[in-house]
């Protein structure tokens, strides 16, 4: 592995979970960590998410040759702007932001003259902060990395040999068509979650007791997705804001269409769309991207 | 138990989940049972879904005290009429579908002068079909009966009775008000999510391809609801179809608010929404209606 010491900027599930699985994959490697918040630092060293929690973000990074920042997209340019005076100059900047094109503009913006290379691991939970994070989030889930036209190629290897120790799958991408696939794959299905978990809890003719009660007619599996960090996610909307507003267009014309064959009572339109969109389920599975088990596997079946 | 024989019409999920939990929670009655397909009936009975899988309803009804149609919303009126001629007079008349209001009518007309109360398990998965039952579906579910007015209040007993002894916590409540309450916690949920895994897999500049690989950023989620049984969705978008729309009215002014907030940047507005739809999980974990490891404890973390 090319990296001896990996700072890790922002502790919460995806940082806390990098420096778990790298303790657990690549136990040459010294890892640092600095959380803006006391209480994530206390946290992290408490769990050991790396081995030294720095009190000072200039602290974690002045030996690293990674330095990856796990904040929320919004709070990339400051993170960074924190430690420019101080990162070595040779160290390879990354990330693992949910939009790669304004991530990597605010990280250029931040750091001129650093070699730049985001990333996006598609991978994580509704949990979040430093008590989330553990060893195995990266099993077999894709890492996207958006590499800047030129890059620097070996730098670049070693940060996909990195994520590949880690577990993940690694994929070259465009940003901008990064942006594109997960507006659709991550994105807008937040918002949509998060809209209707809104409108559920916001009626006159229903009460919240009764929406909770009965949420698992499916309810209940949109408000996993609605539970994720509310600043991230902002963030996430506002960094990747066109690639999103073109996906819900989309989506509510889709919306629209369907609307109208429940209206108009058009029975064949409806069986057609729901048979259809009963396979790709099956591909998801078979790539081994979810459980094939029902309902998830959620607990309650098994006792 | 007031019941010593239970007839199921239609033995896909919830009939043969019905039949083995029958079996399982009252092995003093006798069950019996029936489908329109030839193929479901030999699978039912090589699963030993029921005691006594018939080769025709009427047989399968001629001597029970219970009727419990499991077909979808849109079959229920043919399947009872099917056996109006040979339903002893006493026999209580029961079903498992998802909208209330439009299957008591369809049962009254074909059964009229019996004794017909409506209930519904909110309980399922997204696979369906003969092989998909399993004996604990309904335990910790809910079970809501929709007794009409005035109602036989022995039957009722009985009825509530059974579903208990099944696992189910049983709620009477109105018919009208019953598919109000599922149109938001269930069919507007499964709507949604058929609505985006058509427009994901329909994109000009994402293929399907990628839209699989990356579905763990969220979308995953979604296609497990799209994978439910394509018939009996659309039955039950037709049959509940003025609550569904006014629902369905309901999000699309809430996914146009999110929409403004995002085109102009409120970045406030987006976090306000964000961290309220967040504690409706916390209750629905509460009161024990989902699994609270994250990611529903899907396998991929345990690896």
């Amino acid at each position: 592995m090319s990296f001896s010491t990996i700072a890790i900027i922002g502790l919460g599930l995806e940082g806390g979970s990098i420096g778990l699985a790298t303790q657990a994959h690549l136990p040459e490697i010294h890892t640092t960590g600095y959380d803006l918040d006391p209480g994530t630092r206390a946290q992290a060293r408490e769990r050991g998410l790396v081995h030294e929690v720095c009190e000072t973000a200039a602290d974690a990074v002045k030996n690293c040759d990674l330095v990856i920042f796990c904040v929320p997209p919004g709070a990339m340019g400051d993170a960074a702007t924190a430690v420019a005076d101080v990162l070595p100059q040779d160290t390879l900047v990354s990330d693992v932001g949910s939009s790669k094109q304004a991530i990597a503009k605010a990280l250029g913006d931040a750091l001129p003259g650093r070699t730049i290379i985001p990333a996006h691991p598609v991978a994580g939970t509704e949990h979040s902060g430093p008590g989330a994070g553990f060893a195995t989030l990266f099993h077999n889930r894709w890492c996207i990395i958006t590499p800047p036209e030129p890059t620097d190629l070996l730098k670049l290897t070693a940060l996909v040999e990195f994520w590949e120790a880690l577990g993940a799958n690694v994929e070259i991408m465009d940003a901008k068509h990064h942006d594109l696939v997960l507006a659709v794959t991550s994105h807008l299905p937040h918002l949509i979650a998060y809209t209707i978990v809104g409108t559920a809890s916001d009626l006159e003719d229903v009460t919240e007791g009764e929406v909770i009660k009965y949420s698992a007619g499916g309810f209940r599996d949109f408000t996993r997705i609605a539970a994720s960090d509310p600043t991230m996610w902002r963030d996430v909307f506002l960094s990747n804001k066109e690639a999103v507003l073109t996906m819900l267009q989309r989506f509510t014309e889709d919306l629209t269409g369907l609307q109208r064959a429940i209206r108009v009572g058009d029975g064949e339109a409806l069986f057609d769309h729901f048979a259809r969109t009963r396979t790709i389920r099956r591909s998801i599975i078979e790539e081994g991207q979810d459980d094939d088990r029902p309902d998830f596997g959620r607990t309650d079946h098994q006792t």
